[in-house]
Formats: C-alpha cells, structure tokens, sequence
C-alpha cells in the first residue's frame, strides 16, 4: 500500500547538524508507508543558535513531532513546553512531540539502551552496572537504568571535561532515584574498574572508543571479562567493536550498540504514532538494500 | 524509479489557508518521483498574520520552494528580497524560488492563463481582450496579457471594491507597458461589454461566476459570442461553466479554466526545477485516480 503525500499529510522531522547522512529519514518514512499512516519525515540542517526559530517553526507548521541531534540536543530541552522524567534529570532531548501547539520533549537514549537489553533477554532491574562515558549517551543511559530499578551504577570516566557530568548524575539521581547506589569513578584507575567489572552484571561502553578510527582499541582490558558478564556497546561502526568481539570470545553475552540505535527511534516512534515500529520488517528491508 | 526520502531529500512548500484538499502535493510529488527528483512537497496551513514567520522559517529549513495562496499572496509579495516583473506590477506572488538563503517571488497565474491558451493554439500577441473581473486573477491574466504583447484590453467589473483594482491595474500598465490601450468599465452597462465584445479576438472570465454554486450563471449573455471569438475561462469547477457551454454551442474556440490550474503550476515546476512538468503524464494519472 503506497501513501501519497496529500495536503494532510502530518511533517516530522530531524533537527540538527549534520543531518545529511542520518539513515532516520528511512527509517521513520518506511514505517510510515508499512503502517498506511499519512505522514512525512525531513532532515533539515539546524545550528544550536537557531534552535530556537526551529522550535517556532515546528508549532507554526504544526510539525507533528521532531528527532533532535546533535548538537542541539541540551540546548532544545530549554525551549520546549514540557519534559520526560529522564529529559528532566538529564537536561537534553532527542524526541519532541507536538500535542496540538504543546511541545514535549522525551530522551528515548536511555528507554532504547534498556529496549535493547530486553530485546536480548536482558532486565536491568537489580543489576550492579558499570557504564563507561559521561557524555550524552552515558548520562542518558545512567538515569534511565535508575529510573528502570537497577541496583547499583558504577560510573567510571576519563579526567576530562565530562567528569563533572558523571558527578552531577550521580547527584541528581541521589534525589531522583535514592535507592539505586551510584559512584563515579576515575577511568585511570584500572584496579578499581578490575574490581566493579567483577561485582557487575552488565558492563556498558558508552564512550566512543572502538568507534572508527579508534576501532581497533577498548577501555577494557579482556582479561577482566568473563563467561557470565554482559557486554553492551554503544557504538555501531563497527558493527562489532573491540569489546564485543573480545566479550564474544570469552563468552559472554555481547551485546552491540545498533539495537541501541533501532531502539531508541523506535521508542520515538511510539512517542510519535502510538504504534510500534515495524522494526523486523525495517530490518530486513535495511539489509536488501544494502546488497543493492 | 522510485525516491524515497533521505536526509538530503529538499522540501517545497505550499503556505496558505485552507491547504488541506489542494492538488498542489499530489500533483509536484508525481513529478518529483517521475523525474527522479530528490524533492518532497508538503501543504501547511499558514494564515496572513504568520506570514513573516513562515517566511523566516523557509530560510531556517532551507526551503528549495513554495507556492503561496489565498490569503498570503499579496502580504507574501512584501516579504521576499526580490519579485519577477510581473509580481512587482501586480504586488502578489504564488511561487518563491529560494536561491541559497535569497527569495524571489514570481506570479505564474498570468503565464499559466497565457501558456494554456497557447497550448490551445492561441496566441495573445496583437490580440483585443475583454477581462471580465478584477480580483486576484484577473489582475494577474491582465498585466500578463499586457507584457505578452496584448493589443488592448478592455476591463469589465461590477461597481465593487475591486472596480478601484481595476483602475489601479491600468495606471500601472500605463508606465509599464504604454503601447497597450488598457480601459476599465463597469460590467452593469451590458452595450457597453457587448460592443467591446463585438470588437475582441478573446474574451476571459476571471471572476468566480459560473463557479458552484453559481455554476448555472454567465456574466456574458450567448448572443454576445461568436463563432471566431476565443472564450476562456478561469473557473475550472465545473470542467465545463456555462460560458463555456455557450461558447461551444455558438460555434467559438472555448478553453476551460482547467487548464489554467494546470499551466500555473507547471510554470512554477519550471521555475522550482528548471525543468518541463511532466504534464501529460500526470493528467493521464490523475485520470486514472480519479476512476478509482
């Protein structure tokens, strides 16, 4: 069944830079097509500062609802109506949903990472986590696994310009989620990232080390994984990083960062339609067109 | 071949209201995808005070085009960097080009009604015309007649608050085209309209009479028309007015507003594209819809 763009046809879109590249136009524009729903999704190229003419421009056109990317993502969740709990706690937004002119901005990083993990069998509730990074995606994936009942966050990261982030989340999360324990810790330290590897369930990659160029590296030595830890990655390019391929060796269940990815804009999609993704049938679509 | 929309896909817009049920999308998005043109065309419904913002908002997003409607036609005029000709003599526009960050604003209701005859057989150069009418498109078919090279044309309008549009139309046309004889009447002195008829190679509709529901209305009486006069009209609501229906029963050369529609339309293919609109192709399609 094809759609037709008509003069009721609902707008979507993605705002952010660079845009021209991002595979969410497809994406969402398949979905649209499998499920009959009479909607369009754009890609438009938008710099921080003018975030917010965009945002005047999305209730103007009575854009249904909008993808935000970076780097465009923190500066959004100060111009819309209303916030998530987690888009709350986290300060920045990729998933803004248009309710009849009322902006509300939803972070779907974090519900995708855990979507993930259910997907693969994996619930994060109860779960001594470690998480590596303190950037967008690691601070996204922090708060959602407190918010989802996880027993313990072990943050570990760099002495760079992100570790103040790690100790605000811990700070927020102290207030938002009292039960769940989180430290923060210093990556330099490997003996002690040695010792939280042993007492966690799930270990988290959520830096961009094993990412192109740097795909060949991992923070973590393969000698502190075992058989009966879970790894998950958040980087998809490579399809397998370091990590996952050193995890997969001994064994343990590894989990790599596209289903993040598939995730976290399918759980947009819900926020977007009410319905879920066709994300099987994506899939296998995504994977035909790339024998083309 | 199909385009699906990706991140670099480029928008045209339409702006005005109402939108909802306009031909416009349907007809530019077959073009688009018959030609292989990486472009999507969506309607919003923009009213005349939101204008400047929408306008702002074409440059935000990198609008490659957009049409323009009632009621944004005139304020729009104001609001670009640049008019064609035309659209500076009339002060309302129905297409924008954007050329990297600079509009233009164009008026094609004019070439559209000159193009059409012409695919008719019809050539305006020389000719006497009778335009009954002077609203919107009217003024538009005026001053294009006039810049194609009309020989005279004789305006007819009821004694409303358009008879001073008229009046404003020739005095314009005086400067810019002095070899044209341009003259306004009032439509109640019927000699008066049946002398000029008498003496016109082609005579034009451009008021909304004939259109439903006052379909079963003429503003020329049949004894008016000839065999050699060219009728035209711009109401295309039914296919067939009774102007037409008379003009074909006294023998005469009859073009329906139809075509108008069309030839406007594809005039601002051209003008988004640089390109023919496959015209032919989408009426044959639009046909074959229109069964189901």
């Amino acid at each position: 069944m094809e759609k037709h763009i008509s003069g009721t046809t609902g707008l979507f879109t993605l705002l952010g830079t660079p845009v021209g590249h991002s595979g969410s136009p497809a994406m969402y524009n398949f979905s649209f097509k499998k499920q009959g729903l009479d909607y369009a999704y754009m890609a438009f190229d938008v710099k921080k500062e003018q975030m917010p003419q965009a945002i005047d421009a999305l209730k103007l056109f009575k854009v249904r609802g909008s993808n935000v990317t970076m780097p465009c993502k923190s500066v959004a969740s100060t111009l819309v109506d209303d916030l998530s709990p987690a888009a709350k706690i986290i300060g920045a937004i990729n998933v803004i949903v248009n309710n009849d002119g009322k902006l509300t901005g939803h972070i779907t990083d974090g519900i995708g990472f855990v979507r993930n993990l259910k997907e693969n069998g994996v619930d994060i509730k109860g779960k001594n986590i470690v998480v590596i990074g303190a950037g967008g995606a690691a601070t996204a994936i922090q708060v959602q696994v407190a918010l989802d009942g996880a027993k313990s966050i072990a943050i570990f990261n760099q002495d760079d310009e992100f570790f103040e982030n790690a100790k605000e989340t811990k700070s927020k999360l102290k207030d938002e989620t009292p039960n769940v324990k989180v430290d923060v810790y210093p990556l330099s330290d490997k003996g002690l990232l040695k010792e939280k590897i042993e007492n966690a369930d799930i270990l988290v990659n959520a830096t961009i080390v094993g990412m192109k160029p740097l795909d060949v590296q991992s923070l973590v030595d393969k000698s502190m994984l075992r058989s009966d830890l879970i790894v998950a990655d958040t980087v998809y390019n490579p399809l397998k990083t370091k990590l996952i391929e050193d995890a997969e060796e001994v064994g343990a269940k590894a989990i790599p960062g596209k289903g993040m990815l598939l995730w976290q804009g399918a759980e947009a999609y819900k926020l977007f339609t009410g319905k879920e993704m066709p994300t099987d049938e994506y899939q296998a679509y995504e994977k035909e067109q790339a024998k083309i």
